[in-house]
């Protein structure tokens, strides 16, 4: 048992139920469905997991495993290597896990992810029978107060059969408070999310659970791995001044003011350089609306160019995770973390009318952007939010670099080689050569914007000629068919598009 | 002048607009963007468009034409071949249009539907210069009382900078009371949209339009076009029963009651004969929640089987016509006419819980779907509303026959040459042959169900052989990527798939 207990379990009859991972674990019986926390690699369950691979050793076990989103600290890897992953659900980011995905020995359904618990309560996918979620405490009616994301957790926990709390003593206490636990009622008696502004708080901040649901509490210490992201470079800071400078005529045409709207971005490099990029632009008083923060939220917090912040999880480099956790005080009530069901709730999205920038892994001539395929066959990490966001913007950009592997992959195609985003859910795509405002535009008129503005010199004219032989043979999205996929055959015969 | 004049411009002063359809159409410039009423070939302006071709042969004129969707009596056609439509937003189905938007002559901007205004509002896109709206009276307030659909002729009227109303005295008044006018407030300060039941009024029985913003009144006698619905056959017939021995089996399991859920369905003859096999179901106390109410809707409603329905516009066939008009007052406390955006509408759509069942052109063994690219090259229609559905409803079923063009073209393909529906976004696929329940799992699982249930026998083994090799080739969602568009190729080389 570790120090800090009483402030953190204050439910005392709770307190009998402290036991082992390995003990908690025990809950978990091969074929199980198992929802857990976490989201982006912050606040998962720890323990319980890495019980359950030890345990796997010498007796073999699969389940289910859903979470929010991708998993830290090794585990979606560990998890898979003791081929206790049977079923993986709705998203995920590590290497090992991947591979075992393409390999076919994990069945991934990759899901947009507000749209889990809606098929969970619909029983539309089996219910957990056991919800391991971590928490920085328990309230004395027996309420749970998520750690560093809230995920799919409150829903896990509510429709979960038994329910393990993972207590991690080093999420410091100065997240209560943070948290929203909004549900949705149920349908047909279901009411509008009275969400109308990023502030919004409209649920509790614990998640509301009767204390006998809870099964078994494990005490743990090990903290959220911290994001690696590449600093900016000059390809994705000429990609933020780009955008930057599409908003600035935004303005000037009276569509935008300098505040924007409500910003989403996407994890990663490329989504948090855009942000960065803000800070040393004439925008103020921003407002997220998002599902990761990341170190750029912050950056622009202290920068006094971002108000307030709502997503889903905060997912932070080394350095920046001990500097946020240490102000909490400061940034605390300029920030919520609400279940992503809401972050990421087409209903709030559209009614908010965000500003959504995503990440493409590549987009074709005419606008249609493929986020997960590499080569239309390996998935790479899942469609993630990008779906909930660009389908309910008021504006959806996709960002990427015009290249990629040094440049013997084009970004852009002739045919995208799977479909994530509809030419529908894509407004302005933007690569470091330049900004594609595709609105009101029929595919004839994308084209030779797309590939004059976003595609790399040294691809240029070969997608040029792709466009105008294809139309040569007419159509409303022209394509000359036996040609569509052949850079991605090229890249898998040769290891290059070129 | 015609009779019946003062029951349908009640407002004295707006009686001196009136004029004839080609001195009203003078107000229409060329380069101009025009609004105009009209929805699945329901209440679409009538006279004011003919003038504009009319004109057309001795002055030419080009505009941006937007609708709500598919335009009836020809128009889309009569404008196009004049040379009238430069552009066209955002839906149509009409062949000599489709002709020509193939050839490259009309740029094509194929949306959501309940996109196109909510661009017009934060001016993503143009904003009308003209609206025309056809209506069946206007109220002493200048508000202007739609006819038989309700489509974007709001918003358009609203934002255009003159308004021309076309009042048809062969709309019946009978139709007064049936239309729900609500327009989201603008944001930052949206509030919620406050439907919770098909059912629910909200706004007005008009759109309210201040007087000076009436620039003309054409009075006209013209009926809507009615609907060539093909008879249910042998394979709809299947298609509806594979589709409702679902249903029951979804009963059976608790996930649906006999009411079922607020139910979409797409326009056409294989959605219509799917509604038409629910009046000999045991499903009773039925709703609807969709964009175009067909002769199904009324049939299941003279079958006691459905209590209410909602739409955006009612396209009937002849005969249909005649008996639905003759009994509107039976028929309108049970109707509710809406905008298409809220008809629509992501929030709506979400909240209350959709089956939404849309047809496909083709889907893929992974359960992609093209509903618009024949070859991936050449517009059909558009998408339409399905995008719109199949996203957020609560289960999204998508059904077409097996194969086309009297069996050369298989429906079923190892790669979709057009993506409008991502595997994300469709739950069930239905075929004469069969019903493949997708959801909760991962493309590998996905392939051979589809295969087995929803391809026509003179294709599965094909197909089976093509999922087999790709298999091989490993991935999470397998591909012979130099074979994966080779049955489109084939089409268009021999004009079969096979």
């Amino acid at each position: 048992m570790t120090q800090g207990f009483e402030d953190r379990i204050r439910n005392v009859a709770l307190r009998s139920r402290v036991m082992t991972a390995a003990e908690a674990a025990e809950l978990i019986k091969d074929g199980m469905v198992v929802g857990m926390s976490g989201f982006t690699r912050s606040g998962e369950a720890k323990a319980v997991p890495l019980a359950l691979a030890e345990r796997a050793r010498t007796t073999p076990i699969k389940i289910t495993l859903m979470t929010g989103a991708s998993l830290g600290n090794d585990l979606d890897k560990i998890l898979a290597e003791a081929h206790v992953t049977a079923r993986r659900i709705p998203f995920q980011s590590d290497p090992g896990l991947r591979r075992m995905i393409n390999a076919g020995e994990v069945m991934f359904i990759d899901q947009h992810l507000s749209e889990t618990v809606e098929q969970l309560r619909t029983q539309q996918l089996p219910l957990p029978d056991v919800a391991v979620i971590e928490a920085i405490a328990i309230t004395e009616d027996g309420g749970i107060i998520p750690s560093t994301s809230v995920g799919n957790s409150a829903s896990f926990a509510l429709l979960a059969k038994k329910v393990i709390i993972e207590i991690n003593i080093n999420q410091p206490l100065g997240l209560e408070g943070l948290h929203d636990i909004y549900i949705p009622t149920y349908r047909p008696n279901r009411m509008p999310i009275p969400i109308v502004t990023p502030e919004s708080r409209v649920g509790l901040p614990h998640i509301p659970l009767p204390p006998e649901r809870i099964a078994a509490i494990v005490v743990t210490e090990k903290v959220d791995s911290t994001a690696t992201i590449n600093p900016p470079d000059a390809e994705t800071r000429a990609i933020a001044g780009h955008l930057i400078g599409f908003f600035e005529r935004e303005v000037t045409r009276g569509h935008l003011d300098h505040r924007l709207a409500p910003l989403q971005a996407g994890i990663g490099t490329v989504a948090n350089a855009v942000l960065h990029g803000l800070i040393d632009s004439p925008f103020h008083d921003l407002k997220m609306y998002s599902e990761v923060l990341q170190d750029s939220t912050f950056d622009l917090m202290d920068a006094g160019k971002m108000t307030f912040a709502s997503g889903s999880s905060i997912t932070l480099s080394a350095a920046k995770y001990v500097d946020v956790l240490s102000r909490l005080e400061t940034f605390r009530p300029r920030l919520i973390l609400r279940p992503q069901e809401i972050s990421n709730h087409p209903e709030v999205v559209r009614r908010l009318g965000l500003i959504a920038i995503n990440t493409a892994l590549e987009f074709d001539i005419y606008g249609n952007v493929n986020s997960t395929h590499i080569a239309g066959t390996n998935m790479m990490n899942g469609i993630g939010g990008s779906g909930d966001f660009a389908r309910n913007a008021y504006l959806s950009v996709f960002v990427t670099k015009s290249t990629a592997k040094g440049g013997v992959i084009s970004s852009v195609v002739p045919m995208v080689s799977h479909v994530d985003h509809t030419e529908h859910d894509v407004d302005v795509l933007v690569t470091e050569t330049g900004i594609a405002d595709l609105r009101g535009l029929a595919p004839r008129e994308r084209a030779p914007l797309i590939i004059r503005n976003c595609v790399h010199p040294a691809y240029r004219d070969a997608l040029m000629d792709y466009f105008t032989r294809a139309k040569a043979r007419g159509g409303h999205t022209p394509h000359v068919l036996e040609e569509a996929l052949s850079w991605h055959i090229r890249l898998c015969d040769t290891g290059r598009m070129s």
